[in-house]
């Protein structure tokens, strides 16, 4: 194999074969094959895309780049969910206690904020004390005595995803559904799960803007997934608003406890309960989604999932205080609302703006060495089709420095649209759900 | 500037400024920006395509990345002519030598054998002591001594060109007519000349394999000139068989020298005297193509341009003895004819093939490191349309080693299609001329 052929065969539109793939990638990862040659690959790739059975080669090849996790021994399914990002989007929290605390496994390796968009991993360590970076064999601790672990990618885990992940970030090969799906699955599929339920978002806050993106990069990652023998749905939801009242670090872990709590707003938590019902359901702990759902409310109800969260967080090194009183979270010292110039109805909100206000603010990264403030983050109080009177907020910026300020009021302000009339129509908040199980 | 907004841009078929260009290849050449991401720029310039003002603001960027000699002190115009390369194409060798003995001056810059097809400079060095090697001053005495010089591309000569010329070989990069046009036109604009005059090739043992292809990179090639004041055109040429009857660096050298003293195949003498005539015309040292091309032949019958030939292989180190004794060349120990299986007429030769076996017999290069056989090549009998009978010879190979006799023996005999009738059109030796300078 010489990796020039390969290139250019991916450059006339061909295809490669499923070795080639794998000698390709197992050459880059050992450093055999450079950066220059990988990346004219990848921008071939974006251009030219890869078959159904190219994209499994791939994804299989970064996955056995590195260890795949065996838990096999561990009593109950295991189960996990990844969402493609979006602002507010603190599932994650919510539902792995839930399904922990309903007697699944959920080994849960998640990322950092990318962009408008955050991160799991930012979220947890606003938790003063949290650790995130434990080891496999701690990562396999935490996880048999409570059920859930929660971390992030360690160099053991799909290598070639890492390494190739960063050359993408600055040439480019970012936006490939193919690449995309390679990195989310290779990634996934080396937690050892046995179910997974995708969150496929949509809409001005997502990375796929339109519902036809959306859902074609959702197949892609079901059939990859079923391709690779695991139980995989994915649920398109959407993000053309944020979900729930608050973006930002530590405001993001507050919500999740008020859901846990029972309280919470209205979208989350029912997002929230509809994911960890198709885990349960996957993960064949019940034998319906209304099953599923009945189950995991009763899990919030009944407080159990509250008590896993602070079992995990305390586990994990994490203070437990903070379940009882969120308080203890970092908060910022300034709030700033954002004033309708209008009187109307809200018609549309440019979502990714409100994540870049909070980028902006500190709360996210720019750069990669960028540190985070995780007191940093916004609140909003209008949701598309809300009335609204001139003067009155649209959102709240929670910040500690106003250096950028001004940026931030004109990102947030901008992002609403208000209209003379209620809108005809407001988002869903699941568009569909791709199941290709039976097929 | 960030590389990757420009690599972005590009890859969603967005338009650089020239600014841009210039920034972003100023960047490389001084290594402030990685060959990663150099080389998905390049695949996406190869699968986007560049403008017309993109492809010249990338070639003056290569240009201006080196030395741009200045020879307006040196009497008479500063002319030259590139090929973009074949089978058998030793023109430069007999063209060089006339347009200097006419008065004009030929700075000529050029390259090594690239896959199939031989190079100027390989030629060259077959003769003994020649050095091509000639510092910038060297090079200006030798041109100011006798009106002509013939060296590779220094380091000082468009660097940029030199760095992604390499990146683009390893990396799937090369066929790009945006590319090649500026890595030709960099590196002769660089020559200091007033007027350029292209032999773009066409078919079977040419890069450009069909007329369209060659005829687009031939229009490139003369707006892109024009673009920056240089008389330029372009002859689009037939390469469905070998040029002459000799291909190999020793042979064609020879063959140049019998074209020089008033014999050699017909074909390769027609195509120096238009291509000389060309540059005498460019080079305003007549007034219509018909005196250029009479001027010529009146050169080689004097003898004056044998003489010059003589001259230029003095200044530049080299065995004069080899013009009056051909001999003194290196020539193979051993010949092999390859011999027809059938009876009646060449209809198509497969020319990239025959190049193919030179270079297997080990007269070119596979990889950059390859030392070559000067003494190495073919010698065709068959041209298409020739009448052949069974077991007569259609080509002769020359070799001194026969570790891969076989393979190249196959690759002669295959290459020759023999039908039962004469093909009713023969290939022309100039399809067509693009001139724009009236435009």
């Amino acid at each position: 194999m010489r990796a020039v052929d390969l290139i250019r065969r991916k450059r006339d539109s061909g295809e490669l074969a499923p070795a080639e793939i794998q000698q390709f990638i197992v050459a880059y990862t050992r450093g055999d094959i450079p950066d220059y040659q990988m990346s004219a690959w990848l921008m071939a790739v974006v251009l030219r895309g890869m078959s159904r059975p190219e994209i499994a080669a791939l994804t299989e090849a970064m996955l056995h780049s590195g260890r795949v996790l065996d838990f096999s021994d561990l009593v109950g399914c295991k189960v996990d969910k990844h969402s493609t990002g979006g602002v507010g989007d603190k599932t994650s929290l919510v539902i792995a206690p839930i399904v922990a605390a309903g007697g699944l496994k959920v080994p849960m390796i998640s990322g950092r904020g990318l962009g408008h968009s955050g991160g799991t991993l930012d979220k947890l360590e606003s938790i003063p004390g949290f650790n995130v970076n434990l080891t496999l064999t701690e990562f396999r601790r935490v996880l048999a005595t409570c059920g859930c672990a929660l971390i992030g990618q360690t160099a053991e885990i799909a290598p070639a995803d890492k390494k190739i992940y960063a050359l993408r970030d600055v040439t480019g090969t970012v936006e490939s559904p193919a690449l995309i799906c390679a990195s989310i699955m290779s990634k996934k599929l080396a937690e050892g799960i046995d179910a997974l339920v995708l969150d496929v978002k949509t809409g001005s806050g997502a990375f796929m803007k339109s519902l036809e993106d959306a859902a074609g990069l959702a197949e892609l990652l079901v059939e990859t997934g079923k391709r690779m023998g695991k139980k995989v749905v994915a649920l398109l939801t959407d993000m053309n608003q944020p979900l729930g009242r608050k973006a930002g670090n530590a405001m993001e872990v507050a919500e999740s406890i008020d859901v846990l709590a029972g309280a919470g707003p209205a979208d989350l938590r029912e997002l929230c309960l509809e994911l960890a019902a198709w885990m349960f359901f996957l993960g064949e702990r019940v034998k319906t989604l209304d099953e599923g759902k009945k189950l995991s409310a009763d899990l919030i109800a009944s407080g159990l999932a509250r008590e896993k969260f602070r079992e995990i967080v305390g586990l994990q090194g994490g203070d437990v205080g903070v379940i009882d009183d969120p308080h203890r979270l970092a908060h910022a010292q300034q709030t700033r609302d954002v004033i309708s110039g209008a009187r109307g109805y809200v018609s549309s909100i440019a979502c990714e703006q409100l994540g870049v206000a909070g980028v902006v603010l500190g709360g996210g990264r720019e750069k990669k060495e960028d540190t985070i403030d995780p007191a940093v983050g916004l609140e909003f109080h209008k949701r598309i089709g809300d009335s609204v009177e001139r003067g009155e907020p649209l959102c709240t910026l929670h910040y500690n420095s106003d250096a950028r300020l001004a940026e931030a009021l004109h990102l947030a302000e901008t992002a609403y649209k208000i209209g003379p009339e209620k809108p005809k129509s407001l988002p869903q908040l699941i568009y569909r759900v791709i199941d290709k199980r039976a097929e």
